[in-house]
């Protein structure tokens, strides 16, 4: 089985190691550092991203250490003695403050602090971004999905179009984000989540007939068969074929589960489906369908009505399209006890420099009204200022407010129990319910507010004077 | 180390397993079956796609094994114990023919043929379309980055943006395609390919200021030092600094490798750059430049002139943006001796049946003029029709024709010497050549012409009328 929590140190960019490296010659390595895990753009246009894949980093950092044949690699392409030494017994002891997986974040606000020494805060950074940014990317499609698809059924099919092993983790984070199963069974043994699956056109073509294929089918899964209705064609045999079948199994005490349509106009055959279906007195076979849909075509498909209970959706989800990826990033905010900043023309791309948390504020219906990025040592704000334009600012007096982090881990291990993603999708559904739905819809969604204290204000804009 | 050859059969769509126990309980699972993977579309508007991916599924299938932890979940789902007890045995013992890894490869024609057992043929389509279709994904987009590169150094630098685990085969498949190095260190290790890197912002924070940063660097890695320069600001703190320090090299003897950008205009910084760097008389001093790169951006820099030596390309390259997936499809071709096909109102998506095959044909200048579909048991053909289009033809007498196909595995041996990426590449850049460079450029790229054989042709439309 190629899925295994170790994870090799040596999954990460060159250029960690060759930095480790000088920290250690330098004898910089175990200064305290901290550093910031944040994002600068929300993907496919939306207004919130759902946080996903904290506790498998966890465990992978956990974990991961250096295997003699990792040192030896390292020692065969001119890394130093001495560091390879260190490297031998280095493990990651730091902590890690965070909000939580299947809560709801923002631009610019650091969704994980992470404090330890230089060197061990350092090498973990490309693993983190590898998975945080990844699963978060999915677990939002899955979201904005969901959005589409109220309350019917969604399953992921999309691991023949995956990012090759890409598919295991963006499996569980379309569950965080609101999937209801997998065809992939592995991601199903793994995680624990619920597998789901119908048939394919092979299986109707080595038969030679739909009526023998369903039939042999049915007599392997008398309780569970889907049949797919449309190798040759859809309404003038596929499904009277399935209803034929369905009949026979109908005069066993069994019960067809659904049919499945996978090509064609999906609400004109979901509709005729539903018809012909029905006159048989099969009310209760669903109607799946699939082929290339995304929240796009879903939200038509419901806004036209189409009698559709379960959607099978593959690329769009399973690859995060057309963003393909989160740009999420982790940036040094402070070393020792002195705040640092990397300067850039683009004030967006400069960084809020010192030791850091999110303060997020309710409104007075208790809905979120927006989150200040404060100093670590600040309780509560009365006014947050827009980071780039200080013009802007929002009044908090008054307003209740929570911290968002939690503590997911101290001195290297992790600080809570386990949680499925059926239960971090629990927390994400309770999160979007305060969410206000301007900041939910596809189009133009309400931009959400992140501001920062004027004390951090202040902290930044000295520095930028410093440096100037 | 979580990259390991041993790929679960579990990673698989669950109907793959309920139609192999079907096939299995209605005596069918032995028959001998052929499968054909193709694809529909070629990414990123282009005019080819490189294939990619074989050499590593053919390994992961040769090694494919149910645990018996496998059975156990298999069980605990509830599969049939008759088809479990099969299952402990089973490993894959078909042939493999197909394409050679790196060569060229177009819409519609089978890119490899897979023959066995039913059950064997079936239970290996989901890995194979993980696997190939990601990978080919890839190289085709690498492909096109070289060729906006000519002869510049290209470097993967997209491990932090890839989707997860999809990292290590993107790696792979970036120096198929023509890159020559990734930042991926356990890529490089497992994979034998060069390795690169520089540092971060957060090294030259974490120092406080360039100087020392840079000096702590060169006293690190004498001989392989690039720095980076846009930390505060590029032209008036950055390059100076960096020449500072190189200049404090050179009097030991010691050689600054490069600076890098990653920020900024980057023709603009480039070219102040150079002249900076060559005032001083480190004409020799690489100049490195990342941040959003894709083949367009590249193209531009080279129509600019700006003078850069090695492009870092991350998120675009990584993740085959903004297509994210190539559509191959693997669709049953023959049953017994009796050819099959899938039917749909889009002639488009009407399967080719029979025991098929790829003749390449080659113009008067002996470059790639068409290929060629045609039954396993054809030698040659005078013409080719279009599929879809029959009235659209092409002679084919007189012109030279090579097969594309090799036996790439038979009864589950892998039946050729493993190759390099950079060897496959090697083979790509041979084809690339063959290949009428009006197929090769980036704007509505001349359609290469795919046809089938007369012979095809008939098989095809005989039963299309046969399920009329």
């Amino acid at each position: 089985m190629f899925y295994n929590p170790q994870v090799s140190p040596l999954y990460t960019d060159l250029y960690q190691l060759t930095m480790a490296q000088s920290y250690f010659l330098n004898g910089m390595h175990t200064k305290p550092a901290g550093f910031d895990y944040f994002f600068r753009r929300i993907p496919f246009k939306g207004g919130y991203v759902v946080f996903a894949g904290l506790q498998e980093f966890l465990q992978f950092i956990k974990d991961m250490r250096f295997l003699e044949s990792d040192i030896e690699f390292l020692n065969d392409i001119g890394f130093d003695n001495r560091f390879l030494d260190y490297l031998k017994d280095f493990s990651f002891k730091g902590d890690i403050y965070a909000v939580r997986e299947g809560d709801v974040v923002f631009p610019f606000e650091p969704v994980a602090r992470i404090e330890g020494s230089l060197i061990e805060t350092q090498l973990i950074e490309t693993l983190l971004l590898n998975v945080l940014n990844f699963q978060s990317l999915i677990a939002t499609k899955a979201s904005r999905i969901r959005f589409a698809a109220g309350k019917r059924v969604l399953s992921d099919f999309g691991l023949r179009r995956a990012q090759s092993f890409g598919a295991m983790q963006a499996s569980r984070a379309a569950i965080i984000g609101g999937f209801n199963s997998t065809s992939n069974v592995l991601a199903s043994k793994q995680y624990g989540i619920p597998h789901a699956g119908t048939m394919a056109h092979s299986f109707i073509e080595s038969f030679g007939d739909e009526e023998s294929a369903f039939r042999a089918y049915a007599d392997s899964f008398p309780d569970n068969s889907v049949f797919l209705v449309d190798t040759y064609n859809t309404l003038s045999s596929g499904i009277p074929n399935a209803i034929k079948v369905a009949k026979e199994m109908r005069s066993k005490g069994q019960n067809l589960k659904g049919i499945r349509l996978d090509s064609g106009d999906l609400s004109y055959l979901s509709k005729k489906a539903r018809d012909m279906l029905d006159y048989d007195g099969f009310e209760n076979v669903k109607i799946i369908v699939s082929n290339q849909l995304d929240e796009y075509v879903i939200k038509s498909l419901q806004e036209q009505k189409a009698p559709i209970d379960i959607f099978g959706v593959g690329t769009s989800l399973i690859t995060g399209k057309p963003e393909a990826a989160l740009d999420g990033v982790y940036k040094l905010a402070y070393i020792e006890d002195t705040p640092v900043l990397k300067i850039s023309d683009n004030l967006q791309k400069t960084t809020l420099p010192g030791k850091k948390k999110i303060l997020r504020y309710f409104d007075r219906e208790g809905l979120f009204m927006g989150d200040a990025v404060v100093l670590a040592d600040e309780v509560n704000v009365d006014v947050m200022i827009n980071p780039f334009e200080k013009h802007k600012s929002m009044r908090l007096e008054g307003f209740k407010c929570e911290e968002l982090y939690y503590v997911a881990m101290k001195n290297g291990e992790i600080n809570n129990k386990p949680e499925t993603p059926m239960e971090i999708n629990e927390r994400l559904k309770k999160r979007l319910h305060l969410l206000p739905i301007e900041h939910q819809r596809f189009d133009f969604p309400h931009i959400y507010k992140v501001g920062i204290s004027e004390k951090l204000l202040r902290t930044r804009d000295e520095l930028l004077l410093k440096h100037k």
